[in-house]
Protein backbone atom coordinates (compact mmCIF):
# COMPACT_ATOMS: atom_id res chain seq x y z
CA UNK A 1 0.00 0.00 0.00
CA UNK A 2 1.22 3.41 -0.92
CA UNK A 3 1.32 6.50 1.61
CA UNK A 4 -0.52 8.78 -1.14
CA UNK A 5 -0.64 8.55 -4.48
CA UNK A 6 -1.68 11.24 -7.14
CA UNK A 7 -2.39 11.40 -10.99
CA UNK A 8 -2.21 13.54 -14.30
CA UNK A 9 -3.78 12.92 -17.35
CA UNK A 10 -2.82 8.99 -17.14
CA UNK A 11 0.48 9.49 -15.36
CA UNK A 12 0.95 8.77 -11.70
CA UNK A 13 3.27 8.78 -9.22
CA UNK A 14 4.20 10.68 -5.07
CA UNK A 15 2.06 14.03 -5.11
CA UNK A 16 5.38 15.35 -3.76
CA UNK A 17 6.80 14.24 -6.67
CA UNK A 18 4.30 14.78 -9.24
CA UNK A 19 4.90 17.95 -11.82
CA UNK A 20 2.35 18.93 -14.08
CA UNK A 21 3.01 21.06 -17.47
CA UNK A 22 3.87 25.06 -16.42
CA UNK A 23 1.28 25.54 -19.13
CA UNK A 24 -1.67 24.31 -17.94
CA UNK A 25 -4.39 26.60 -17.80
CA UNK A 26 -4.74 26.15 -14.25
CA UNK A 27 -1.12 27.56 -13.13
CA UNK A 28 -2.19 31.28 -15.24
CA UNK A 29 -6.08 31.36 -14.69
CA UNK A 30 -6.64 29.06 -12.11
CA UNK A 31 -9.44 28.20 -15.47
CA UNK A 32 -10.35 24.27 -13.59
CA UNK A 33 -13.11 22.95 -11.49
CA UNK A 34 -12.71 20.37 -8.79
CA UNK A 35 -14.16 18.11 -6.16
CA UNK A 36 -13.31 16.23 -2.76
CA UNK A 37 -14.48 13.89 -0.40
CA UNK A 38 -13.33 11.65 2.49
CA UNK A 39 -12.98 7.91 1.89
CA UNK A 40 -13.66 5.83 4.87
CA UNK A 41 -12.61 2.29 4.54
CA UNK A 42 -12.10 2.96 0.83
CA UNK A 43 -15.68 3.62 0.14
CA UNK A 44 -15.33 7.47 -1.24
CA UNK A 45 -18.64 9.01 0.58
CA UNK A 46 -21.28 10.31 -1.38
CA UNK A 47 -19.19 9.59 -4.62
CA UNK A 48 -21.73 9.61 -7.13
CA UNK A 49 -22.69 13.19 -5.99
CA UNK A 50 -19.37 14.64 -6.37
CA UNK A 51 -18.93 13.00 -9.68
CA UNK A 52 -22.01 14.88 -11.02
CA UNK A 53 -21.33 17.93 -9.48
CA UNK A 54 -17.81 18.20 -11.07
CA UNK A 55 -19.36 17.48 -14.31
CA UNK A 56 -22.05 20.04 -13.91
CA UNK A 57 -19.15 22.97 -12.38
CA UNK A 58 -17.25 21.94 -16.06
CA UNK A 59 -20.35 22.73 -17.66
CA UNK A 60 -20.81 26.04 -16.25
CA UNK A 61 -17.36 27.13 -17.39
CA UNK A 62 -17.90 25.52 -21.14
CA UNK A 63 -15.55 22.44 -20.13
CA UNK A 64 -16.40 19.59 -21.67
CA UNK A 65 -14.63 16.42 -19.54
CA UNK A 66 -13.10 14.36 -21.86
CA UNK A 67 -13.73 11.02 -19.61
CA UNK A 68 -17.08 9.36 -18.99
CA UNK A 69 -18.32 9.65 -15.51
CA UNK A 70 -18.10 6.00 -14.98
CA UNK A 71 -14.23 5.88 -16.10
CA UNK A 72 -13.78 8.46 -13.29
CA UNK A 73 -15.58 6.75 -10.88
CA UNK A 74 -13.25 3.95 -11.74
CA UNK A 75 -9.72 6.12 -12.02
CA UNK A 76 -10.39 7.85 -8.44
CA UNK A 77 -11.50 4.37 -6.94
CA UNK A 78 -8.20 2.69 -8.13
CA UNK A 79 -6.27 5.64 -6.55
CA UNK A 80 -8.25 4.90 -3.65
CA UNK A 81 -7.64 1.41 -3.34
CA UNK A 82 -3.82 1.47 -3.39
CA UNK A 83 -3.82 3.98 -0.51
CA UNK A 84 -3.25 2.96 2.97
CA UNK A 85 -5.53 4.39 5.82
CA UNK A 86 -8.70 4.16 7.04
CA UNK A 87 -9.71 7.74 6.75
CA UNK A 88 -8.40 9.14 3.18
CA UNK A 89 -8.90 12.96 1.41
CA UNK A 90 -9.92 12.32 -2.08
CA UNK A 91 -9.44 15.35 -3.98
CA UNK A 92 -9.57 15.45 -8.23
CA UNK A 93 -10.05 18.50 -10.99
CA UNK A 94 -10.43 18.96 -14.31
CA UNK A 95 -8.49 21.89 -15.97
CA UNK A 96 -9.35 23.56 -19.37
CA UNK A 97 -6.09 21.59 -20.87
CA UNK A 98 -1.93 23.04 -21.80
CA UNK A 99 -1.62 25.81 -24.27
CA UNK A 100 0.28 28.94 -24.85
CA UNK A 101 -1.09 31.98 -22.17
CA UNK A 102 -4.10 32.96 -23.84
CA UNK A 103 -7.22 34.41 -22.24
CA UNK A 104 -9.57 33.16 -24.45
CA UNK A 105 -10.09 29.44 -25.21
CA UNK A 106 -9.86 28.27 -29.11
CA UNK A 107 -9.06 24.62 -28.59
CA UNK A 108 -5.72 25.10 -29.60
CA UNK A 109 -4.99 23.82 -25.67
CA UNK A 110 -5.75 20.66 -26.98
CA UNK A 111 -8.15 18.68 -24.57
CA UNK A 112 -8.91 19.07 -20.69
CA UNK A 113 -6.27 18.05 -18.37
CA UNK A 114 -8.05 15.67 -15.30
CA UNK A 115 -5.55 15.59 -12.29
CA UNK A 116 -6.23 13.48 -8.95
CA UNK A 117 -5.06 12.32 -5.72
CA UNK A 118 -5.35 10.67 -2.48
CA UNK A 119 -3.71 11.20 0.64
CA UNK A 120 -4.45 10.17 4.43
CA UNK A 121 -6.83 12.58 6.11
CA UNK A 122 -9.22 12.82 9.23
CA UNK A 123 -12.98 14.04 9.11
CA UNK A 124 -13.37 16.23 11.65
CA UNK A 125 -14.37 15.67 15.61
CA UNK A 126 -18.57 15.89 14.98
CA UNK A 127 -19.09 16.13 18.70
CA UNK A 128 -16.38 18.94 19.29
CA UNK A 129 -17.64 22.64 19.67
CA UNK A 130 -15.89 24.51 16.90
CA UNK A 131 -15.15 28.74 16.58
CA UNK A 132 -15.49 30.71 13.56
CA UNK A 133 -14.67 34.60 12.62
CA UNK A 134 -16.92 36.54 10.18
CA UNK A 135 -15.57 37.79 6.74
CA UNK A 136 -17.07 40.19 4.28
CA UNK A 137 -17.69 38.18 1.73
CA UNK A 138 -15.40 39.61 -1.59
CA UNK A 139 -15.30 36.46 -3.53
CA UNK A 140 -16.96 36.44 -7.37
CA UNK A 141 -20.67 35.95 -8.37
CA UNK A 142 -19.90 32.51 -9.54
CA UNK A 143 -19.60 30.62 -5.89
CA UNK A 144 -22.35 28.32 -7.20
CA UNK A 145 -19.63 26.74 -9.25
CA UNK A 146 -16.76 24.41 -7.57
CA UNK A 147 -13.63 26.34 -9.56
CA UNK A 148 -9.96 26.68 -8.53
CA UNK A 149 -10.28 30.54 -8.19
CA UNK A 150 -10.35 30.41 -4.24
CA UNK A 151 -8.10 33.18 -3.10
CA UNK A 152 -10.45 34.88 -1.30
CA UNK A 153 -11.35 31.45 0.63
CA UNK A 154 -7.42 30.96 1.47
CA UNK A 155 -7.45 34.42 2.50
CA UNK A 156 -10.34 34.36 5.04
CA UNK A 157 -9.54 31.10 6.09
CA UNK A 158 -5.56 31.50 6.83
CA UNK A 159 -7.52 34.91 8.62
CA UNK A 160 -9.55 32.36 10.52
CA UNK A 161 -6.38 30.12 11.74
CA UNK A 162 -4.55 33.10 13.14
CA UNK A 163 -7.18 33.96 15.03
CA UNK A 164 -7.24 30.52 16.67
CA UNK A 165 -10.38 29.70 14.76
CA UNK A 166 -11.33 26.80 12.92
CA UNK A 167 -13.54 28.42 9.96
CA UNK A 168 -14.47 31.86 8.55
CA UNK A 169 -18.40 32.47 7.94
CA UNK A 170 -18.53 34.57 4.95
CA UNK A 171 -21.83 37.45 4.70
CA UNK A 172 -22.24 40.10 2.39
CA UNK A 173 -23.43 42.99 4.16
CA UNK A 174 -25.78 41.52 6.80
CA UNK A 175 -26.62 38.85 4.37
CA UNK A 176 -24.85 35.04 5.66
CA UNK A 177 -23.71 33.39 2.35
CA UNK A 178 -21.41 29.94 3.15
CA UNK A 179 -18.23 29.51 4.81
CA UNK A 180 -14.85 29.56 3.62
CA UNK A 181 -15.17 25.42 2.45
CA UNK A 182 -18.18 24.66 4.30
CA UNK A 183 -22.36 25.43 4.22
CA UNK A 184 -23.38 27.35 7.58
CA UNK A 185 -26.94 26.50 9.15
CA UNK A 186 -28.89 27.62 11.92
CA UNK A 187 -31.76 26.09 14.27
CA UNK A 188 -34.39 28.62 15.60
CA UNK A 189 -37.36 27.51 17.87
CA UNK A 190 -37.04 24.11 15.92
CA UNK A 191 -36.31 25.21 12.73
CA UNK A 192 -33.47 24.97 10.49
CA UNK A 193 -32.44 28.04 8.14
CA UNK A 194 -29.76 27.76 5.08
CA UNK A 195 -28.95 30.21 2.59
CA UNK A 196 -30.70 29.00 -0.88
CA UNK A 197 -28.95 27.43 -3.74
CA UNK A 198 -28.23 30.88 -6.12
CA UNK A 199 -24.75 31.97 -6.96
CA UNK A 200 -23.83 33.02 -3.69
CA UNK A 201 -23.01 29.54 -2.59
CA UNK A 202 -21.86 26.16 -3.53
CA UNK A 203 -24.69 23.70 -3.52
CA UNK A 204 -22.72 21.20 -0.82
CA UNK A 205 -23.22 17.31 -1.21
CA UNK A 206 -23.47 17.46 2.56
CA UNK A 207 -25.91 20.27 2.32
CA UNK A 208 -28.38 18.05 0.10
CA UNK A 209 -28.11 15.23 2.63
CA UNK A 210 -28.85 17.68 5.49
CA UNK A 211 -31.65 18.66 4.20
CA UNK A 212 -32.91 15.22 3.39
CA UNK A 213 -32.51 14.20 6.98
CA UNK A 214 -34.34 17.27 8.32
CA UNK A 215 -37.23 15.98 6.25
CA UNK A 216 -37.07 12.43 7.38
CA UNK A 217 -36.10 13.84 11.16
CA UNK A 218 -39.64 15.96 10.82
CA UNK A 219 -37.17 19.49 11.22
CA UNK A 220 -39.29 22.33 9.12
CA UNK A 221 -36.27 23.76 6.56
CA UNK A 222 -36.27 26.75 5.17
CA UNK A 223 -33.99 27.84 2.43
CA UNK A 224 -33.61 31.29 2.59
CA UNK A 225 -31.12 34.03 3.89
CA UNK A 226 -30.39 34.87 7.14
CA UNK A 227 -28.27 37.82 8.84
CA UNK A 228 -25.62 37.69 10.57
CA UNK A 229 -27.81 39.31 13.70
CA UNK A 230 -30.06 35.95 12.96
CA UNK A 231 -27.24 33.81 13.12
CA UNK A 232 -25.55 35.78 16.40
CA UNK A 233 -29.34 34.49 18.69
CA UNK A 234 -29.84 31.69 16.90
CA UNK A 235 -30.34 28.47 19.29
CA UNK A 236 -28.08 26.20 16.90
CA UNK A 237 -25.45 27.19 14.67
CA UNK A 238 -23.26 24.56 12.74
CA UNK A 239 -21.10 23.98 9.53
CA UNK A 240 -20.91 21.12 7.16
CA UNK A 241 -19.15 19.59 4.63
CA UNK A 242 -17.57 16.38 3.21
CA UNK A 243 -15.31 16.33 6.07
CA UNK A 244 -17.24 17.89 8.57
CA UNK A 245 -20.47 16.45 8.17
CA UNK A 246 -22.36 18.57 11.21
CA UNK A 247 -19.86 21.04 13.11
CA UNK A 248 -21.89 22.58 15.72
CA UNK A 249 -20.59 26.29 16.65
CA UNK A 250 -19.92 27.82 20.20
CA UNK A 251 -18.46 31.04 19.29
CA UNK A 252 -18.12 33.08 16.63
CA UNK A 253 -16.00 36.54 16.56
CA UNK A 254 -15.52 35.72 20.29
CA UNK A 255 -18.50 35.76 21.13
CA UNK A 256 -20.67 32.60 22.75
CA UNK A 257 -23.38 31.29 20.21
CA UNK A 258 -25.87 28.61 19.64
CA UNK A 259 -25.62 25.64 21.73
CA UNK A 260 -29.10 25.61 23.22
CA UNK A 261 -30.92 23.37 21.07
CA UNK A 262 -29.13 19.95 21.61
CA UNK A 263 -31.96 17.80 20.71
CA UNK A 264 -32.68 19.05 17.40
CA UNK A 265 -28.90 19.84 16.83
CA UNK A 266 -28.04 15.99 17.78
CA UNK A 267 -31.05 14.59 15.78
CA UNK A 268 -29.40 15.87 12.95
CA UNK A 269 -25.77 14.76 13.81
CA UNK A 270 -26.52 11.62 14.72
CA UNK A 271 -28.35 10.33 11.30
CA UNK A 272 -26.12 11.65 9.47
CA UNK A 273 -23.38 9.61 11.22
CA UNK A 274 -25.45 6.73 10.36
CA UNK A 275 -26.36 7.62 6.92
CA UNK A 276 -22.05 7.50 6.36
CA UNK A 277 -21.89 4.37 8.34
CA UNK A 278 -24.43 2.41 6.41
CA UNK A 279 -22.82 4.12 2.90
CA UNK A 280 -19.38 3.72 4.17
CA UNK A 281 -19.26 0.91 7.08
CA UNK A 282 -18.41 0.22 10.38
CA UNK B 1 19.02 32.92 -29.74
CA UNK B 2 16.15 30.96 -28.42
CA UNK B 3 12.59 30.64 -29.55
CA UNK B 4 11.39 31.26 -26.05
CA UNK B 5 12.20 30.49 -22.94
CA UNK B 6 10.70 29.94 -19.13
CA UNK B 7 12.14 29.84 -15.65
CA UNK B 8 10.28 28.07 -13.26
CA UNK B 9 12.89 28.59 -9.64
CA UNK B 10 15.81 28.78 -11.05
CA UNK B 11 15.05 25.85 -13.78
CA UNK B 12 15.23 26.98 -17.50
CA UNK B 13 13.99 25.35 -20.49
CA UNK B 14 11.46 25.86 -23.46
CA UNK B 15 8.34 26.80 -22.50
CA UNK B 16 6.48 23.70 -23.75
CA UNK B 17 8.86 21.36 -22.20
CA UNK B 18 8.71 23.18 -18.38
CA UNK B 19 7.13 21.64 -15.78
CA UNK B 20 6.00 22.49 -12.26
CA UNK B 21 5.20 21.17 -8.92
CA UNK B 22 1.91 19.93 -8.93
CA UNK B 23 1.30 20.81 -5.00
CA UNK B 24 2.30 24.17 -6.28
CA UNK B 25 -0.43 26.42 -4.91
CA UNK B 26 -1.09 28.16 -8.13
CA UNK B 27 -2.80 24.57 -9.06
CA UNK B 28 -5.21 24.61 -6.66
CA UNK B 29 -6.49 27.72 -5.01
CA UNK B 30 -4.55 30.60 -8.54
CA UNK B 31 -3.07 31.66 -4.80
CA UNK B 32 -0.26 33.82 -6.90
CA UNK B 33 0.08 37.11 -8.22
CA UNK B 34 1.68 38.32 -11.46
CA UNK B 35 2.81 41.15 -14.15
CA UNK B 36 3.72 41.35 -17.57
CA UNK B 37 4.79 43.90 -20.36
CA UNK B 38 6.28 44.00 -23.83
CA UNK B 39 9.92 43.80 -24.44
CA UNK B 40 11.02 46.23 -27.59
CA UNK B 41 14.12 45.56 -29.10
CA UNK B 42 14.98 43.64 -26.13
CA UNK B 43 14.65 46.38 -23.70
CA UNK B 44 10.97 45.55 -21.13
CA UNK B 45 8.72 48.82 -21.32
CA UNK B 46 8.15 50.21 -18.03
CA UNK B 47 9.92 47.68 -16.45
CA UNK B 48 10.41 49.72 -13.20
CA UNK B 49 6.73 49.99 -12.76
CA UNK B 50 5.80 46.64 -13.47
CA UNK B 51 8.07 45.44 -11.44
CA UNK B 52 6.98 47.57 -8.33
CA UNK B 53 3.33 47.00 -8.85
CA UNK B 54 4.11 42.85 -8.87
CA UNK B 55 5.50 43.40 -5.13
CA UNK B 56 2.24 45.39 -4.43
CA UNK B 57 0.42 42.86 -5.32
CA UNK B 58 2.15 40.26 -3.53
CA UNK B 59 2.28 42.49 -0.14
CA UNK B 60 -1.80 42.48 -0.46
CA UNK B 61 -1.94 38.81 -0.69
CA UNK B 62 1.01 38.44 1.72
CA UNK B 63 3.40 36.68 -0.27
CA UNK B 64 6.74 37.97 0.64
CA UNK B 65 8.86 37.72 -2.37
CA UNK B 66 11.84 35.93 -1.87
CA UNK B 67 13.73 38.09 -4.23
CA UNK B 68 15.18 41.31 -4.20
CA UNK B 69 13.71 43.78 -7.09
CA UNK B 70 17.14 44.55 -8.39
CA UNK B 71 17.64 40.56 -9.06
CA UNK B 72 14.29 39.86 -10.31
CA UNK B 73 14.61 42.26 -12.89
CA UNK B 74 18.31 40.70 -14.00
CA UNK B 75 16.60 37.58 -13.93
CA UNK B 76 13.73 38.61 -16.23
CA UNK B 77 16.49 40.60 -18.37
CA UNK B 78 18.67 37.79 -18.91
CA UNK B 79 15.37 35.76 -20.29
CA UNK B 80 14.69 37.94 -22.36
CA UNK B 81 18.22 38.99 -23.99
CA UNK B 82 18.31 35.03 -24.83
CA UNK B 83 14.87 35.27 -26.97
CA UNK B 84 15.09 36.28 -30.59
CA UNK B 85 12.37 38.88 -31.59
CA UNK B 86 11.68 42.82 -32.18
CA UNK B 87 9.02 42.55 -29.66
CA UNK B 88 8.77 40.12 -27.31
CA UNK B 89 5.54 39.21 -24.12
CA UNK B 90 7.65 38.95 -21.10
CA UNK B 91 5.26 37.46 -17.80
CA UNK B 92 6.27 36.56 -14.88
CA UNK B 93 4.74 35.11 -11.55
CA UNK B 94 4.96 34.25 -7.90
CA UNK B 95 3.00 32.22 -6.08
CA UNK B 96 2.62 30.91 -2.73
CA UNK B 97 4.89 27.65 -2.56
CA UNK B 98 4.55 24.46 -2.95
CA UNK B 99 2.56 22.16 -0.60
CA UNK B 100 0.18 19.29 0.62
CA UNK B 101 -3.55 21.35 -0.40
CA UNK B 102 -4.34 23.48 2.77
CA UNK B 103 -6.64 26.54 2.48
CA UNK B 104 -4.28 28.70 5.06
CA UNK B 105 -0.70 28.95 4.68
CA UNK B 106 1.33 28.11 7.39
CA UNK B 107 4.75 28.22 6.19
CA UNK B 108 5.06 24.73 5.48
CA UNK B 109 4.29 25.16 1.83
CA UNK B 110 8.28 26.59 2.01
CA UNK B 111 9.19 29.95 -0.07
CA UNK B 112 6.85 31.74 -2.84
CA UNK B 113 7.62 29.86 -6.30
CA UNK B 114 8.98 32.30 -8.97
CA UNK B 115 8.19 32.08 -12.33
CA UNK B 116 8.63 33.40 -15.74
CA UNK B 117 9.14 33.32 -19.46
CA UNK B 118 9.41 35.11 -22.68
CA UNK B 119 8.33 34.54 -26.11
CA UNK B 120 7.41 36.26 -29.17
CA UNK B 121 4.42 38.18 -29.05
CA UNK B 122 2.74 41.80 -31.50
CA UNK B 123 1.90 44.79 -30.36
CA UNK B 124 -1.72 45.78 -31.03
CA UNK B 125 -1.93 48.47 -34.11
CA UNK B 126 -2.77 51.59 -32.22
CA UNK B 127 -3.94 52.94 -35.87
CA UNK B 128 -6.90 50.37 -36.07
CA UNK B 129 -10.47 50.77 -34.45
CA UNK B 130 -11.93 48.23 -32.20
CA UNK B 131 -15.08 46.08 -31.92
CA UNK B 132 -15.93 45.14 -28.25
CA UNK B 133 -18.94 43.93 -25.99
CA UNK B 134 -20.42 44.56 -22.71
CA UNK B 135 -20.41 42.18 -20.19
CA UNK B 136 -21.72 42.35 -16.30
CA UNK B 137 -19.10 42.57 -13.89
CA UNK B 138 -19.17 39.70 -11.73
CA UNK B 139 -15.66 39.40 -10.48
CA UNK B 140 -14.37 39.18 -7.05
CA UNK B 141 -13.69 42.65 -5.18
CA UNK B 142 -10.32 43.00 -4.88
CA UNK B 143 -9.72 44.05 -8.89
CA UNK B 144 -6.95 45.77 -8.02
CA UNK B 145 -4.40 42.77 -7.41
CA UNK B 146 -3.27 41.24 -10.17
CA UNK B 147 -3.86 37.92 -9.09
CA UNK B 148 -4.09 34.79 -11.10
CA UNK B 149 -7.80 34.23 -10.31
CA UNK B 150 -9.03 34.98 -13.99
CA UNK B 151 -11.58 32.84 -14.79
CA UNK B 152 -14.01 35.38 -15.08
CA UNK B 153 -11.80 38.07 -17.27
CA UNK B 154 -11.22 34.18 -18.95
CA UNK B 155 -15.12 33.71 -19.37
CA UNK B 156 -15.48 37.46 -20.51
CA UNK B 157 -12.85 37.44 -23.11
CA UNK B 158 -14.05 34.28 -24.61
CA UNK B 159 -17.17 35.99 -25.31
CA UNK B 160 -15.69 38.70 -26.56
CA UNK B 161 -13.62 36.46 -29.21
CA UNK B 162 -16.85 34.82 -29.91
CA UNK B 163 -18.54 37.66 -30.72
CA UNK B 164 -16.11 38.93 -33.42
CA UNK B 165 -14.62 41.83 -31.06
CA UNK B 166 -11.16 42.08 -29.58
CA UNK B 167 -11.94 43.14 -25.61
CA UNK B 168 -14.70 42.87 -23.28
CA UNK B 169 -16.12 45.98 -21.67
CA UNK B 170 -17.26 45.04 -17.79
CA UNK B 171 -19.59 46.91 -15.69
CA UNK B 172 -20.81 46.60 -12.37
CA UNK B 173 -24.58 47.66 -12.93
CA UNK B 174 -24.48 50.94 -14.91
CA UNK B 175 -21.01 51.31 -13.77
CA UNK B 176 -18.07 50.84 -16.44
CA UNK B 177 -15.08 49.56 -14.18
CA UNK B 178 -12.56 48.25 -16.55
CA UNK B 179 -11.83 45.35 -19.70
CA UNK B 180 -11.18 41.73 -19.17
CA UNK B 181 -7.53 42.86 -19.61
CA UNK B 182 -7.08 46.30 -20.25
CA UNK B 183 -8.66 49.34 -18.85
CA UNK B 184 -10.86 52.18 -20.52
CA UNK B 185 -11.60 55.66 -21.02
CA UNK B 186 -13.51 57.72 -22.78
CA UNK B 187 -13.52 61.52 -24.14
CA UNK B 188 -16.44 64.12 -24.03
CA UNK B 189 -15.99 67.57 -24.55
CA UNK B 190 -12.60 67.30 -24.84
CA UNK B 191 -12.21 65.95 -21.04
CA UNK B 192 -10.84 62.37 -20.26
CA UNK B 193 -12.43 60.28 -18.28
CA UNK B 194 -11.60 56.96 -16.50
CA UNK B 195 -12.47 55.07 -13.66
CA UNK B 196 -10.44 55.82 -10.19
CA UNK B 197 -8.06 53.43 -8.45
CA UNK B 198 -10.26 51.46 -6.04
CA UNK B 199 -10.80 48.16 -5.83
CA UNK B 200 -13.09 47.52 -8.89
CA UNK B 201 -10.04 48.19 -11.40
CA UNK B 202 -6.47 47.20 -11.86
CA UNK B 203 -3.94 50.35 -11.36
CA UNK B 204 -2.72 49.81 -15.16
CA UNK B 205 0.74 50.99 -16.10
CA UNK B 206 -0.40 52.34 -19.79
CA UNK B 207 -3.20 53.90 -17.32
CA UNK B 208 -0.59 55.75 -15.26
CA UNK B 209 1.25 57.05 -18.26
CA UNK B 210 -2.13 57.65 -20.35
CA UNK B 211 -2.87 60.47 -17.72
CA UNK B 212 0.19 61.92 -17.24
CA UNK B 213 0.31 62.34 -21.01
CA UNK B 214 -2.69 64.05 -21.07
CA UNK B 215 -1.63 66.37 -18.15
CA UNK B 216 1.21 67.02 -20.49
CA UNK B 217 -1.22 67.37 -23.35
CA UNK B 218 -3.51 69.76 -21.45
CA UNK B 219 -6.08 67.51 -21.67
CA UNK B 220 -8.17 67.73 -18.02
CA UNK B 221 -8.43 64.26 -16.45
CA UNK B 222 -11.23 63.30 -14.32
CA UNK B 223 -10.80 60.06 -12.38
CA UNK B 224 -14.50 59.52 -11.57
CA UNK B 225 -16.67 56.59 -12.70
CA UNK B 226 -18.34 56.73 -16.29
CA UNK B 227 -22.01 54.83 -16.95
CA UNK B 228 -22.50 52.74 -20.27
CA UNK B 229 -24.48 54.99 -21.25
CA UNK B 230 -22.02 58.25 -21.35
CA UNK B 231 -19.23 55.47 -22.79
CA UNK B 232 -22.11 54.77 -25.60
CA UNK B 233 -22.18 59.02 -26.33
CA UNK B 234 -18.75 59.29 -25.81
CA UNK B 235 -16.88 61.49 -28.39
CA UNK B 236 -13.90 58.50 -28.13
CA UNK B 237 -13.54 55.36 -26.67
CA UNK B 238 -10.35 53.72 -26.00
CA UNK B 239 -8.49 50.65 -23.76
CA UNK B 240 -5.51 50.62 -22.92
CA UNK B 241 -2.62 48.21 -21.90
CA UNK B 242 0.97 47.43 -21.95
CA UNK B 243 0.57 45.59 -25.00
CA UNK B 244 -2.50 47.56 -26.60
CA UNK B 245 -1.20 51.04 -25.90
CA UNK B 246 -4.33 52.73 -26.93
CA UNK B 247 -7.20 51.34 -29.02
CA UNK B 248 -9.58 53.05 -30.07
CA UNK B 249 -12.62 51.20 -30.04
CA UNK B 250 -15.67 52.46 -33.14
CA UNK B 251 -18.25 49.95 -32.15
CA UNK B 252 -19.34 48.19 -28.59
CA UNK B 253 -22.48 45.58 -28.64
CA UNK B 254 -22.73 46.24 -32.81
CA UNK B 255 -23.39 49.52 -32.30
CA UNK B 256 -21.26 52.62 -33.43
CA UNK B 257 -19.37 54.50 -30.71
CA UNK B 258 -16.58 57.38 -30.54
CA UNK B 259 -14.85 58.10 -33.99
CA UNK B 260 -15.74 62.00 -33.12
CA UNK B 261 -12.47 63.24 -31.63
CA UNK B 262 -9.72 62.32 -33.58
CA UNK B 263 -7.77 65.16 -32.62
CA UNK B 264 -7.57 64.76 -28.73
CA UNK B 265 -7.07 60.70 -29.56
CA UNK B 266 -4.25 61.14 -31.82
CA UNK B 267 -2.28 63.68 -29.44
CA UNK B 268 -2.33 61.25 -26.46
CA UNK B 269 -1.57 57.91 -28.89
CA UNK B 270 1.19 59.88 -31.09
CA UNK B 271 2.85 60.96 -27.53
CA UNK B 272 2.64 57.78 -25.75
CA UNK B 273 4.01 56.18 -29.36
CA UNK B 274 6.93 58.55 -28.60
CA UNK B 275 7.04 58.00 -24.80
CA UNK B 276 7.66 54.04 -25.54
CA UNK B 277 9.84 55.17 -28.71
CA UNK B 278 11.80 57.03 -26.24
CA UNK B 279 12.14 54.36 -23.69
CA UNK B 280 12.64 51.06 -26.11
CA UNK B 281 14.09 52.75 -29.51
CA UNK B 282 13.20 52.75 -33.19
Amino acid sequence: MLKNIAYYNGKTGPIEEMTVPMNDRACYFGDGVYDATMAIHHVPMHFDDHIERIYRSAGKIDIDIPMEKAEMKRMIQSLVDQVEGESLFVYWQVTRGVGMRNHPYSGAEGAPSIWAWVRPGAMRDVYGTYRCITVEDTRFLHCDIKTINLLPAVMANQRAMEAGCEEAIFHRGERVTECSHSNVYILKDGVLRTAPCDNLILPGIARAHILEICREQGIPVVEEPFTVAQMMAADEVFFSSSSALTCRIGEIDGKRVGVKDEANFAKIRDAYQEKVREECGG
